[in-house]
């Protein structure tokens, strides 16, 4: 059947569209089904509503994100029809049920999901299964290889190649930093990273504070051979388009199965041509990994790594509560800022910052063993980072400008003489998730005192910042029920 | 902030509203955000989308899902505010990694259900760890306090109240024949169904082919006074909302974890208050459940019982396919009224409907031990049970008709000599689903033969019944591929 799109200005997060409730019984079609949309090879399931007048028995709206994947015009005709049951949910009940999946039947799961044929608790299922049962070292090559396979590639003509991620779990963004530093000796770094998963803010959500992040691959060819580096969204890129619809869903549940953690990271690395990868690891009682799964994640790096024959090294940090003082994109974004302009070293920012880009230095024979550190901390304080960092806001369309926090603002002061004996990151990340981060990029907070401080009374501890009254009100709630910061 | 409803005769399937984008930005929420409306003290909360022109700044349009829950009227004024994230989902991942959850903990999870505070995607995953992890006796005692508690009850003054229920996975419609052979002895029976989970029809579903089964708890009062039976659909009498919430994703998963499978059945029991109750497990090989599990379920389902300080018995069935020749909600109800007529014994139908009347019978001493079996095939062979039956359509405000199976049909013949080895009911049941069902009444499945049968070349051994060309392919597909009928 071939409906009349009717474009609505509107949006439900999701690809879904309405139909008349006399289309959808002569279709057969009930409220909620999914149907496909076909415009020529290219195909999408959205789920169905149903609406009387708005839309006529020969239209059809859309949801501007279908409108955007499908690239659809107003009154453009389009074919329809049932969407068949997700061939998929069978492999993914197998692997819930502790068996290992296929190459064929992880692809399919693959596609389905990039294809929306998979429905969100089919999604948030597939992750539970994956987080329970975990993946073979077979079955997770077979998960990068469906996410590289159903995206686009950004093909350099670069032979060395070098590329930073972390797993998360600590705020702090040591990204920026690492990249100004190493890019700053000629080395191509094209950085593509993430929105927050699980934590309060993603390197992309910082830098959108000061640039562009939204790219085509065809863009960021012109800003890297501008800069040699960039610091952009991948989730724009259609590179690894599963993975970015995992990641949405792994949001809502805030969980990271292992398994998808490391094809999440190896296919955005693959997908960009990387063949030397620094992976920062920051483990400890309050990450998001202790010192074993640490180790662990590091072997099973390396022996994907190896596969796919490419350099990799691991750095793992023990970690004492968030890199930096600020949470949240603005608030993240201004420590970086500080750092680079040598006006503070906000707590151990710097400190990591400088360790990996040592690492990545010596790696590519920029600085002799063991000098790495050196040479990096000489960029930082001659201002070639700073410099760097502004060529790569400026190439991404931005400029360096003042960053203010949100308006609604609470501060928590000590009431006696005291010690911090920890700050908890999985609470300090959901009480900065509850201010509105990382949507919101100028609510987040801002530690005036770290672990191990000694505080007097009355001395300022945290600042709890939000754009909505409510937001700030349920955030102080829970920082008085939650205790993220433990006293001693 | 106060907004005025604008009703828009939208069905999303689940509650939705539809924001300005300007009062979206005001309030600081994104779409797929949540908000709670609210109306005194009933609160909902609901997924936003936003739309420009069709909605005003001051305005908010519900779907119809929300309307309903809330009673909400066009242009009234509605208090809306930010949903606060979920407080449950932390208890839910405790589930998941393997954690008895207090009777608190179960209890919020279940109220986060009610107000539809947890999303869809996270009662999956709730749905998951219980699957996963299963739930210790406790639990499920607090599971079906906590769904009883946050639901209405039935109060009859009747002393000795009579239920059957069947685990399903294996369809035919027993139910029915059971209340009608049992009820015409004077037993009061309020037998609350469910809609389909996994299956392609419950006995709602079936029944609503002839009768209303949507009343209020004061209208089955009624009903119950007239016939002493009834045969009506529970989920609409919000006796058990969370159960039914939890069902709804459990159809779309196609899972069905123990512990919710026995608090589902148990509290439904209880919310009637039935104090003798009878379960059927039919188990076998392509079953529900194997014997063991059967053996399993029979003792957890007595020791629920048995602190519920009631009197339960399950009868255990070997299956063979399904029972009877129909599947789907017509072709079921088709079968029961050839039973009833005394036109067929449709295959097995009709003897496991005696064998559990029986069980009944002596249960509540209408029969002496061992004799419940003989007075329950009296009754059916005196007219009687069709009588009661056509009491409790007619107090249902139905009436026996025709029922005649969907247009679109396509019949499956032997092409030589042999023998049906076996009916596999999960693939039966899962293409029965394909042709439509449960949601259309008329699609479905009729077998012509069954399990043990030997066929001759171009015998008929099923027809495939659908109300759409499209679904009555991927059904014919389906049934090629996978072959839910094995032939020895």
């Amino acid at each position: 059947m071939k409906l009349k799109i009717k474009l609505l200005d509107w949006s439900a997060g999701v690809p879904v569209v309405m139909l008349n409730p006399k289309t959808a019984e002569k279709l057969g079609i009930h409220v909620k089904d999914r149907i496909t949309l076909s415009v020529g090879a290219k195909k999408l399931s959205s789920i169905v509503d149903t609406i009387k007048k708005i839309v006529k028995p020969n239209e059809i709206a859309v949801s501007s994100e279908a409108k955007e994947i499908m690239n659809l015009k107003n009154r453009q005709k389009i074919k329809i029809e049932l969407t068949p049951p997700p061939r998929t949910l069978v492999y993914i009940k197998k692997k819930l049920n502790g068996e290992r999946l296929t190459k064929k039947e992880i692809r399919l799961i693959i596609q389905d999901i990039v294809t929306n044929s998979l429905s969100e608790p089919e999604i948030a299922l597939f992750i539970s299964a994956m987080y329970e049962k975990g993946m073979e070292f077979n079955e997770i090559i077979y998960l990068i290889e469906s996410i590289l396979e159903t995206g686009n590639k950004l093909k350099l003509k670069n032979k060395l190649i070098v590329d930073k991620h972390s797993i998360g779990g600590v705020a702090g963004r040591v990204s920026p930093l690492v990249i100004s530093i190493c890019s700053s000796t000629g080395l191509t770094m094209p950085k593509t990273s993430s929105r927050a998963i699980t934590s309060p803010a993603g390197t992309a959500d910082a830098m959108e504070c000061l640039a562009k992040v939204d790219f085509s691959i065809e863009e960021i060819k012109k800003i890297i051979s501008k800069t040699n580096a960039c610091i952009v969204w991948g989730g724009g890129l259609g590179m690894v388009p599963a993975d970015s619809k995992i990641i949405k869903i792994e949001k809502l549940l805030k969980i990271d199965p292992k398994s998808q953690l490391l094809a999440s990271i190896m296919s955005k690395k693959l997908a960009v041509g990387s063949n030397h990868i620094i992976i920062h690891i920051p483990y400890g009682k309050s990450a998001k990994v202790n010192k074993t799964k640490a180790l662990e994640l590091e072997k099973d790096f390396k022996k994907i790594a190896k596969h796919f024959n490419i350099k990799l090294v691991c750095v793992l940090t023990k970690n004492n509560g968030p890199l930096g003082n600020g949470i949240g994109p603005f608030l993240e974004m201004i420590d970086v800022l500080k750092v680079l302009k040598r006006e503070d070293s906000c707590h151990n920012l710097e400190k990591i910052a400088i360790e990996i880009s040592g690492v990545i230095l010596e790696l590519t024979k920029k600085a002799k063993k063991g000098k790495g550190e050196e040479l990096a901390l000489e960029i930082l304080n001659s201002g070639k980072a700073f410099e760097k960092f502004k060529a790569i806001i400026e190439a991404q369309q931005g400029k360096i400008v003042d960053l203010k926090p949100a308006k609604f603002l609470k501060t928590i002061y000590s009431s006696k003489n005291c010690k911090i004996k920890e700050i908890d990151n999985k609470k300090i990340n959901f009480l900065a998730r509850i201010t509105g981060c990382p949507n919101e990029k100028s609510s987040g907070l801002y530690l005036h005192s770290h672990e191990g401080d000694n505080l007097k009374n009355k001395q300022k501890i945290i600042t709890i910042y939000s754009r909505s009254k409510t937001r700030l009100r349920h955030a102080v709630e829970y920082y008085k029920k939650e205790k993220p910061i433990i006293f001693g």
